[in-house]
């Protein structure tokens, strides 16, 4: 590789919302790179030999260094390349921006998933409960806001981006109300402010087949019962 | 408050391994600071209002702003106050860095912890097998190295105090053995030579009440058998 040339590959799959953060902070800070489209039920020996520990997507290699866990790898871009900051600079305020993300990651990801993957009814019930509170606290600090990164949007609206996009296909596979604009009228202007910015716009995957993906997924699971 | 003065507080209890790596941090970078002991039977208003969403220790107080979370915590102290650096300067070492207290905080706590303290017999025995592949990652990724940091300690390290203190002690209760010197001999070297530093020394909490502690709970759930 010629010197000053960058290597940049992003090893994921469409329509995982955690290469979807990754891809977001790429097209904010104008990075080239190269997306290597992996198939999960066979995966290829770079991403086992670069994510060894949890053979997951996405995996980032810049100049052959690899790294997991999209956080991880949003947090790095934006150590790496300097123009359109990411993180706020304030200590205090990159400790919220962590501290939202990881709750993103804690208490929504997990409760919204199995609010509809899941088999159990009083399980379902329960996650649906602690979605409600989770997304709560998020319409709370939210405030006025246009983004959680203020004028411009940072680490907890790209962490959030599972919010906007994947939530509401969820619920409606499932004919749930999870997120929506009457329970959660600023997160919900938000998911739209932040879905139609030129940059999530562009690297949001398409809705249908996700959908369908979704919903067959959603289909075997009921019919299993 | 005097302009210049530092105000800084961290709500804990005394045995958390959480709070511990708190005050690690705080006492590697020379930080004094007020110890506000928690009683988790009776929470204190300021402990409910500085970390409402979670409502746990450790939450740390600098000049009246709150941030709960501990790796949160000391990644603020490290930008906070600069002397004796707790992450790397270099961004992809920074990343790993975060991976690997990230993976301790998912991929070892919960396996150690259920391992003990959990009733069903195949669940502890899957909870085992998880501990033990995860500290495998670890003993790998130490290399030959002193630390997970290098020659000096560092955020890995912090993260890692749970295995060098509290899992010996779990693993003793529950007639386990899961982080031994045959089984990990690298891993189990750095815990001695971490645990021997003097400002980690320091900051460990008493063994013998902590023992106590978690033989009455073990005890009490093996009773309900």
């Amino acid at each position: 590789m010629a010197a000053g040339q960058e290597d940049v590959k992003l090893l994921g799959v469409v329509g995982s919302p955690f290469v979807c953060r990754v891809q977001i902070a790429l097209k904010l800070k104008g990075i080239e790179y190269k997306f290597v489209e992996e198939n999960l039920a066979n995966k290829s020996d770079l991403l086992l030999k670069s994510n060894p520990v949890h053979k997951k997507v996405p995996v980032f290699i810049h100049n052959e260094k690899p790294i997991a866990e999209s956080l991880v790898i949003v947090e790095y871009i934006d150590e790496t390349w300097k123009n359109n900051p990411i993180l706020p600079s304030e200590p205090y305020h990159r400790a919220l921006a962590r501290f939202w993300s990881k709750f993103i990651d804690d208490k929504v990801f997990g409760a919204a998933w199995k609010s509809v993957f899941t088999l159990d009814e009083k399980e379902r019930e329960k996650n649906v409960e602690e979605s409600l509170e989770a997304l709560q606290f998020l319409e709370n600090e939210l405030k006025d806001n246009k983004f959680f990164g203020g004028e411009e949007f940072g680490l907890v609206d790209i962490a959030a981006i599972f919010i906007a996009f994947w939530i509401p296909i969820f619920q409606e596979i499932a004919g749930l109300q999870i997120f929506t604009s009457e329970k959660f009228p600023k997160l919900y202007k938000w998911s739209q402010e932040f879905m139609s910015h030129p940059v999530v716009k562009e690297v949001l995957p398409p809705r249908d087949p996700l959908f369908c993906l979704l919903q067959a997924r959603y289909e075997s699971l009921s019919a299993s019962k």
